[in-house]
């Protein structure tokens, strides 16, 4: 900890042991395939950490990759609302996870928790992260475990949920769809609230709660059986995720513009996908169900359960 | 015809015959599927023609797209080189072409040509266009075969190849992978070389060769014995290729951010993608000669070769 209440050290291992918590809880819900991946040093004392499981029982790919990059000096570009932060040394600490299943049943799953620190006098610094859930054939008692698993994160820091979840909708959108890419979750940038230390608290929680969500949807639907239709339509829908990716999200842009390791950045896309043209699922097939009542972004929770759990 | 000797009609009759031959051609290349399509007025006067050929024998997918669009008032974010032309009703006239075959060792092509026409006083126009090639297992001689009809198209109107060919290498090109997605081809814009007449009777003659270009290599290459391997190397490589349309290539991003029909715009994208967290092939295989011999941009033209077919 700096003279300013700052822990780098302290981001940086609890970004660590949450990365290892994950890869932990999936290899354990696989049953079977491993994680692998190597410890990269970079430059300034960073670390890249990536680690992928793929072709297992019941996770097709998934990716929870930690890094730690060192800057020297702080572009212009990035960091045009605060032009006096530019050319001071930077640090950014980040997790994420992404999870592509092999039964349609269950749904993809996105988490990433950042930390950015730039040290000039007097520091600046943020958080940033979140998490949200993508199905293919939704179970309103799911995406209302996950909701009411995001309210209850939040809810033990601050009265944050609608706005952290109103920040989800809106960001995980294809406007060239003009369809969400899943039921949402929570999404936060610029994160300072409380100082220091609430924010890191904040965040780590919000680690927990991706796997205290998801974990049991993932648990709950691995059994449930499946046929060529329903992976057909798992493929078509994953090509909505790809196009997210790809054209829209800001992080695979910036990361494929700024000349980070392509493989890293890329990590999250789906294993395998198909396109159809012009597909169109027949109104009231179970196919249809997702895109008429789980996609359009609605408030999945009772006003009156104040549960949060 | 107008004054100025410009005839839109022209362009429209010209693009819409060549639509009509290459659904033939690849209707005829195929043996069994058709392709599907419907007719849209749309306003102005206005035409929306998408054909898409899926599941063949022998494509897994082809579109083949003619539009001629109609529009009030250019914006200005579309004229910002000439800033006069803002607020001038303009058209567009557009024929493209994406092959996916089955086989991986046939390639699969890419041609669009388009017509852009702004009626100011006086009207401001220019073509624009290409074709290139995207091969799994190459052959150098279908390469060869390939720009040399390239370079034939070229001499037959201009000293253009060399010029035409860089615009492509430097077009087609992934940064985030350092990588070029094909073998190129030519690529050319803001076309208005020796005015109307002879910009169009070039442009069509582009259309004409890539069929001349393609055609045989499709046919030679169609009956090659394959299996999972090369399939699975082909649907990694299709991820290359759905990487650069939907987050480097200039046409679908703007067709995406402008509210374009999503179907046609996305229409180029494979029907099956796979992504392989950190593939690399094995030095010296197959799939390696790909990114080793044929993807960095070469001269594959003897230049004391003439004969230019």
């Amino acid at each position: 900890m700096n003279e300013n209440g700052l822990s780098l050290t302290s981001v940086r291992e609890r970004f660590l042991a949450l990365q290892t918590r994950i890869v932990r809880e999936f290899e354990r819900l696989d049953g079977a395939a491993r994680f692998a991946g190597e410890d990269l040093s970079t430059d300034g004392g960073g670390l890249s950490r990536p680690r992928v499981l793929e072709n297992g029982k019941h996770i097709e790919k998934a990716a929870a990759h930690f890094t730690h990059s060192v800057g020297r000096a702080l572009p212009p570009a990035a960091s045009e609302r605060r032009p006096e932060l530019a050319g001071h040394p930077f640090q950014a600490v980040a997790v994420s996870c992404i999870v592509h299943a092999r039964n349609p049943y269950v749904p993809a799953a996105h988490m990433n928790l950042r930390f950015f620190l730039v040290e000039a006098e007097p520091p600046a610094w943020h958080f940033g992260g979140g998490f949200d859930l993508t199905p293919f054939y939704a179970f309103e008692e799911d995406v209302v475990h996950w909701h009411r698993n995001a309210r209850a994160v939040c809810a033990a820091h601050g009265p944050w949920y609608d706005e952290l979840k109103a920040n989800c909708d809106a960001y995980f959108f294809l406007p060239h769809r003009g369809e969400p890419r899943g039921v949402g979750g929570i999404f936060f940038d610029d994160w300072t609230r409380g100082g220091f230390e609430a924010s890191l608290a904040f965040v780590d929680a919000v680690g927990a709660h991706f796997l205290s969500g998801y974990v049991p949807i993932f648990e709950r639907r691995a059994g449930v059986a499946w046929g060529e239709r329903e992976e057909s339509f798992m493929l078509v829908r994953r090509g909505r995720y790809a196009e997210f990716n790809l054209a829209i999200d800001r992080g695979t842009r910036y990361g494929l513009q700024s000349g980070r390791r392509v493989e890293s950045v890329l990590a999250s896309l789906p294993p395998r996908v198909r396109w159809v043209y012009d597909y169109r699922p027949d109104p009231g097939s179970p196919e249809a169900l997702l895109t008429e009542k789980f996609l359009p972004a609605r408030n999945w929770l009772k006003p009156v359960d104040k549960s949060g759990d």
